[in-house]
């Protein structure tokens, strides 16, 4: 299902994608996120097989985005609770929740982030902290950071290179 | 790999992995906001089989992300161009890319997000468009919205009830 290498691995974002490790385990996540952590309850609200579920839990605990605590001795049963690196992932999954809502809703939305204290439904925008500035494909820009190998430098370099005339062969 | 059917279909975020398909379709997505559009540009960037890059444009296609412009005749060759839904999915990129950043690049980002005119790397921050405030687990809650079925307004009403003294048995 997966490529067997990511060309670019020191990608951030093909770093997330493997951390997270599937597709269906942002669904572990959110709930997470409502609150969940045993693994009856996952099993419960997810509909998924035991044995898959306890694999992407192991791969999340391995990952740093779990913590599994042991809350019952006999027998012994584990709560999986997020750390404070996998509650920074919140806005993956906040910003996958407004997306729905605005782009697969179109008689309303079934579920929605509220103000905890307010109540009001919020309409979630990603800014720049400094700036302030909304980040939309038209504002930013990818550009090497201080740990770019040569490799990532001269792909981004590609980007903003002009594109041959004529196209390669491609089926 | 996948759970036959999600308890609930209408929660927004499981809509967005249905929609979007496969996790590494992600880095699909990431690529067309880099710039890329042909098929053996994909191919190249990804390192996959082509019958598997196919499928998975062939899903995002279906799904609305993107739109398949012929640009040559002989012998036929097309682009996948992001169409404005596709484009709206942006924020969850970057949101991606901003976590890999802060947690899984301890020695220095290797790719990073500027500002296309001020060149200053971005600090992405999730803010709710009306009140400016963080979206953080702490600050916003899971609300029914105005399609709620009677099963999504339980299962949030159940998130905040009181949880059982004796937890069920698990594994």
């Amino acid at each position: 299902m997966r490529p067997k290498a990511s060309p670019l691995p020191e990608c951030p974002c093909a770093a997330t994608v493997e951390s997270v490790g599937e597709w269906w385990s942002l669904l572990i996540l959110r709930d997470a996120f409502l609150g969940l952590s045993r693994f009856d309850a996952f099993e419960r609200s997810l509909g998924i097989a035991p044995n898959m579920l306890a694999r992407r839990l192991k791969h999340l605990t391995d990952s740093g985005i779990f913590e599994r605590r042991l809350y019952q001795h006999r027998p012994p049963r584990y709560a999986y609770l997020l750390t404070a690196k996998g509650r920074d992932f919140f806005p993956v999954i906040a910003a996958m929740i407004a997306w729905g809502n605005r782009q697969l809703a179109p008689d309303g939305a079934s579920m929605q982030l509220a103000m905890r204290d307010g109540g009001q439904p919020v309409e979630p925008v990603l800014i720049d902290l400094a700036s302030a500035m909304p980040i939309t494909p038209d504002s930013v820009v990818p550009v090497p950071g201080p740990r770019a190998s040569l490799q990532m430098r001269a792909r981004l370099l590609s980007l903003t290179a002009p594109r041959p005339a004529a196209p390669p062969q491609n089926p």
